[in-house]
């Protein structure tokens, strides 16, 4: 494969006589995409029906003749007023009851069925339009879905919908009762008429109500975007694309992407370490400050490579500084670089920069482009052209399956949210930071969900904290050759969010008999390095006991290659684990020093430094902020 | 007094064949008691007035014919769905306005006349099916009176009820005017119905209006109780009970006392220490992890002899890690056992245990029970076994009026909240910290209410943060020949929440002058050792200096035996002061090691170890989570 | 200038035969003026056009005879019930949508037309009552303005009035889309109708439509204000004064003092430490916990000259602790005298103790008066008498212009308060922090407002973090001599609040090319002392380069005399750079000890110390909560 870079246009933005010297100055920076369109409805359709296409004829038509690929969105994220106006209940409504007002973007609540056809109306036009039109070369179906907390909606039309769901999904009130254990407060109900959202309760709702709840808003999603798409196919055949955003887990996205041919992300690494990983330590963020967390961008590409069953994009990469994080600071020179061949490293197909131009306008004109408001090249544009020199002399880019494995699970997610049992119980943490820890050991990892069945020619596979089986992964696990390292807090409940029969987790022969969740100062040490932090179960096995604290008690356990492990573990206590179970596995791993990571495909590997400052491995030094390819025989 | 052990049981959650071998087992473990039937309205009543009592009979006669006496509750705290639906209206209204839902429990508001009626029929409902059965040894009202934040509503019907009440209590506005002060920020009402509740105001409503409103609330929690009380009397012989919980000062439960024959509480260490036990540091958190605060219990046993006129028990003891707190550790070993023993130390009737099985279902599956979800014993199960034992060589408990007593007085909680004048002057803690000085130095105590109007043969009594003298704490006060510690902050307001003229506080010949809240990096050191934390009084003393700043500010003056203690504070000068006044008073004290704890009765006392390790008291060693019983011969 | 002195009184709270005893202890403690009457109303006006003059005629007889002047305040802070019953969309609505009740103070929103004609009502029947009345001397419109954040209001009125004041500034939807910006994300309009409050967005709203927001609440309050000046001028002759709140900055200060003759502020240094100082660490706040910041009241002193054009008092001093801050301890001994005195040096013609007596009843009753509630003499009164006694043989008064001076812009603190760009960039600090150095330079300083078009005879001019240039400043800096100082973020925003086609600064002959934000554990090290924090900006310089960071970015710039500043720094920083260009300036500086201040007057200057403990400067010693006036030849 030969990748590609691109950028994310709004010609709507500039007057018609910038385009065509834009056009050609992102060609002249070695762009080959354009992603147009996914803002501008209120100018392709001002008033209902009533429709504008010629400006965006006019766009398309000289970014095609330029040469550019275009990349056509889908406006649903954002509305416009009359939108609003016909349809006032499509509003979504915040936990509190408050409804969210018109007035900036993604206003909409996912299961309003008047909204849904509307947005699928107008996508089918923008198909009818532009299908045939040869300089199109992709659609995006709407932008970032669930961005600003939007995937949960307490709104009326939710509430409805909601009560039909669950009329579908368990045909009678007492089916219901009996799934959710709603004998325990006398929370029974007589008619799904009854049952209400879950928000506002007096004390905390019933676990497996708010499991439901999360599937249906999940599920509107997911149906809110196939909408579009049926409607769309009839008219195009352009892949389908949509633009997921980092650490946003309230839908599954695997359940999307298998409507659209493509995964794509928009990765913001500097935005990110500010805003979402709040976990990190003030001098973590410090550190990283200027360059991102170096394996929070790699999980993501891991993560979407699986959700496009392969294929997938990076649709907006930070290209300077942002204007939506607490802090934010300019990227050490070289970092767009760094990012850029990173995601390639992963498989990205496509890095396309956000934006061309800095709007000098409303909300985001502190967010930089590739160029400056007054149109100068900014950094961005600068390192955008060095890449894509280096791409062109680069080769291709093959990518194959890992050695190493890790399930990724959005209902796990929702499952330890509504029950954390311990403050900080997050599911995406502890996935990623075993994710890290396997990083620091120099590997390749690939994601998998939890609806795998089969996990190929993989050596290790792991499964942290998946809150119930499933018989695909179950047929997985079995068929399997490799070592499997579950848990802690996997198998622990059903599907209907209770306990077990067999209080789980149903594998490697030990029982769960009780859990800790421990607070920040507490940690126990491990009798061989490490500590647990957070979270603790107590086995009672009949297998092999492989590790435990200093005080005998036991960590993880094996039946032959099925082990479990009990806890949450730091860093020192998964790498050296980690370490050994690959080691057993023939799996070559490496100590790699802080900030610096490296990701083989075949035939090389690109070994980055996240780091401020220069930084050795193995003898070669590789500068801050920078990156060196290096050949390598055989992957890791 | 035979102190004897029960457990709280859900037949409603288990096939009807498991209960049987419940019980069986329940008698065993060395059980007598067994609580039932206090959240199982949706099964005894699933459409209005269609009663369905079978079920319920079998368990009692199965549970009595095993030997058990059966505490029946009555299932107020969750009103089933179709109570709502019936009385949309009677659902609680947040501070915000929110209205708190269906979906959990305590969904309903104290003041809604209807609801209280809809309980009261219920209520007198199960008097009449069980009044007469001879299992039945003893009645729950309701269950947990205000937990989940739910004393205070801002409904409609407490709209209603309030002006209602006031009209009551001050006949005219011009009354009402005058008490409060409305003249103040022209506040002034022509009628009662112009009054709003005290809730979202510009800034601060008035004191006096908010203590009314919290007087108004407390009386409905008084009104509800009472109202299951009546309705049950004519066909119900056996003792009333409440189950209080920990630091929950919304009402008065000692005026809810006084229509009960029994006081009970439930008793969580670990989850207090992480829940509610707000002002202490991480360390000490650390520390107490696994064990709970060494004083918290204590306070509460104290608290409720006296709310139960000395008949009290535990209702709900910790049986393992539990759900509810943010983070839920095991108890070390042997602390469950400390618990029960260091209740009936106390005085505790009964001991009961929460839960018998861990139910796998619904909001609390996290919360572990004598049994696993899965019936196999868990660790509660093995100590309440153990303790059941101890108890049976025991012989009698016999409990003695302290030398020093406390007065707690649920009106300074709500004045001071409404008017802390410094962050984090909680009354509470005001004398929960003078409390724990007193136990450090070994002592036993009463906690006595406001209203006590005489203080018997003790020698010592503290009477701290008091908003306002009554009559019979004076007239307790003026025929008392022991020594008295009012202060900080008592008598420093009339009952409507005003500054006396007198400036208070009408004791000990001084007046106040000023006042000064301190932040939490500024302390003033005491002369003799010890500093001032929190809060400062100037002082005109016309009596003996006792203690002064190192400033030679007055700090401890005194006329006679009458003290006043102009300020808050830390453990060391509380310890140092009450010290030499016991001394004075021929009060036997001793220093004991942190986490060290003892309780004497007649003829013995009963020393307990919350730490994690090892500890010794004059040359005894308590291991680790443990405790002893030594015979003394009169007690401190 | 002969300086006076006053108190706030309030003859409705007392009983009647109080009176003549205290205007006599008044006049006994050196006082000149009193004010009544602000909180009045519902004994003025008890029913709607139903008056109560009486007892108001006999307090301003007898305060008037006893040698008294009155102020007379109008009464619309405090409209009493059936005001609220007459309007009650009258009560202004919280950014979350909830109305904000009866029951304190300031419940209107300053927009409600109706309210607003009733408050003109009151305010005209009071001055024709007693415009002719010899004993007043001045008249207060209403109380502190945008206290308890009730500048800003999301109600029904402000809604409409927001679309009227749109339609009036745009005339057409589409001239507001442009100015806006609104092609953004759709959210183009097609009708003024449709155009909400900026609050309750999904993510923010556009900054131009929060910014036009913002002034359209600040025109409230001019409006408000404007409508009682203009029905009292027919009938008063005496000179109008508003008390501004400390750093209330949410309306526009400047505008509203062009409609009264003398500005006022209610200065509370240590409420104001605790309360609004929030970006002060908690060591600075323990050190000056009983004297109050060292800068803020100067600040506001200097700032309040400039509202008044010259005029001005201190219309509540805090007089001993009061009830609203989050600690409130006691003031040293002196620290009354000192803020006193330090008024009087920066020019305030009257200082004015809040209040007479402390109130025993309602909000305010922990509130410090001069008197106790009891009548004794309190500390404040004590020292007020002594300053008072002092001021007798202390002279005249006069101030001159400073050297230096420093702009102060309301809308730059909404537009960054809009569009922070890193959390903690607060307009309001930027200055302050600026003159905080100045200060510690031992120098005087003047504040102007960003509509000055002359600086005068003034040799240094700061222009920090100015959102839009405007014709009059660039008139003033055109025409100036002296040296410039602008930024950082100083005409960085078109008056739209868009980025300017030349990126600004539009000064100093260089471009800002980039910003960034830092995190608080960030900072960037000046190559000659100090460092940069929360701020930079990457500078383009067509300039001097006069400082860099240790990487040789450029921090100052300079065409001439004009200098652009591109970060915001560190005390340290500030300190060097000012006082190196005061020396270019010829303007003498001193490097004072912290905690230590001067303030010069014509002919002598004052020196304070604010420390808790005896300081020195230039071999003078000043006692801990002291002052002291020097003899000066000439101002430095």
């Amino acid at each position: 494969m030969k990748p590609t870079l691109g950028v994310c246009y709004y010609p709507e933005h500039w007057p018609e006589d910038m385009w065509a010297e834009d056009a050609k100055r992102m060609v002249a920076t070695g762009l080959t995409w354009v992603r147009i369109g996914e803002f501008a409805w209120s100018r392709l359709e001002a008033k209902e029906g009533v429709f504008t296409w010629q400006w965006l004829d006019k766009a398309v038509e000289i970014l095609g003749n330029a040469g550019l690929k275009v990349i056509m969105g889908t406006p649903s994220a954002t509305p416009p007023r009359w939108v609003v106006d016909k349809y006032p209940d499509m509003l979504s409504v915040d936990i509190e009851g408050k409804t969210r007002k018109f007035g900036s973007r993604r206003h909409y609540c996912f299961s309003h069925l008047g909204f849904r056809a509307e947005a699928a109306r107008m996508a089918a036009a923008m198909a009818k339009r532009y299908g045939n039109n040869p300089a199109i070369h992709a659609w995006q179906i709407d932008n970032e879905y669930g961005c600003h907390d939007t995937t949960l909606s307490y709104s009326k039309s939710a509430l409805n919908g909601f009560r039909n769901w669950l009329a579908q999904k368990y045909q009678s009130p007492s089916a219901l009762n009996h799934a959710w254990g709603n004998i325990f407060w006398s929370m029974e109900y007589d008619d799904f008429d009854q049952i209400e959202l879950p928000n506002l309760t007096v004390t905390e709702a019933n676990p497996s109500h708010w499991l439901d709840y999360r599937r249906f808003m999940s599920d509107q999603v997911v149906a809110f975007n196939k909408a579009q798409v049926q409607a769309m196919r009839p008219y195009a055949a352009q892949p389908f694309i949509h633009n997921y955003m980092g650490r946003i887990t309230d839908f599954d996205h695997f359940t999307v992407g298998n409507d659209l041919e493509i995964a794509s992300w928009d990765s913001y690494p500097m935005g990110f370490l500010e805003h979402v990983l709040s976990e990190e330590t003030e001098e973590w963020k410090a550190h990283f400050s200027n360059q991102g967390d170096p394996d929070f961008q790699a999980f993501h590409h891991d993560l979407y490579r699986a959700v496009g069953h392969g294929r997938w994009w990076v649709m907006e990469q930070q290209p300077g500084p942002v204007n939506w994080a607490p802090y934010n600071p300019i990227p050490l020179d070289g970092m767009i670089k760094l990012w850029t061949m990173e995601a390639i490293a992963h498989g990205a197909e496509v890095v396309s920069y956000f934006r061309w131009r800095q709007a000098p306008f409303a909300q985001e004109q502190m967010h930089a482009g590739l160029l400056r408001p007054d149109s100068a090249n900014a950094q961005g544009q600068i390192e955008a052209l060095a890449v894509a020199d280096e791409l062109a002399s680069l080769g291709d880019i093959e990518h194959e399956d890992s050695d190493v494995a890790i399930i990724f699970d959005y209902e796990s997610q929702w499952a330890w949210e509504i029950q954390p049992q311990g403050q900080g119980f997050d599911y995406f943490r502890l996935v990623f930071e075993q994710y890290r820890a396997l990083r620091h050991l120099g590997l390749n990892v690939d994601i998998l969900p939890a609806t795998a069945n089969d996990f190929g020619a993989r050596k290790l596979v792991l499964i942290p904290g998946l809150m119930a089986w499933n018989d695909n992964l179950r047929h997985a696990v079995d068929h399997f050759d490799g070592l499997v390292i579950t848990g802690p807090r996997t198998g622990l409940k059903t599907k209907n969010m209770q306990i077990p029969p067999t209080l789980g987790p149903d594998f490697a022969s030990t029982t769960i008999s009780r859990v800790a969740s421990l607070r920040p100062n507490v940690t126990i040490p491990l009798a061989n390095g490490g500590n647990i932090i957070k979270w603790q179960e107590i086995l009672e096995p009949n297998s092999s006991i492989i590790e435990t604290t200093t005080d005998n008690i036991p960590v993880l356990v094996a039946d032959g290659k099925r082990h479990y492990l009990s806890s949450w573990l730091d860093q020192e206590g998964y790498k050296r684990i980690f370490s050994d179970l690959c080691d057993q596995q023939k799996i070559e791993t490496m100590d790699m020093p802080e900030g610096v990571r490296q990701r083989a495909i075949k035939g090389k590997k690109l070994i980055i430094n996240y780091n401020p400052h220069d930084s050795e491995l193995n003898g070669v030094s590789i500068s801050a902020a920078g990156y060196l390819w290096q050949e390598v025989r055989c992957r890791n």
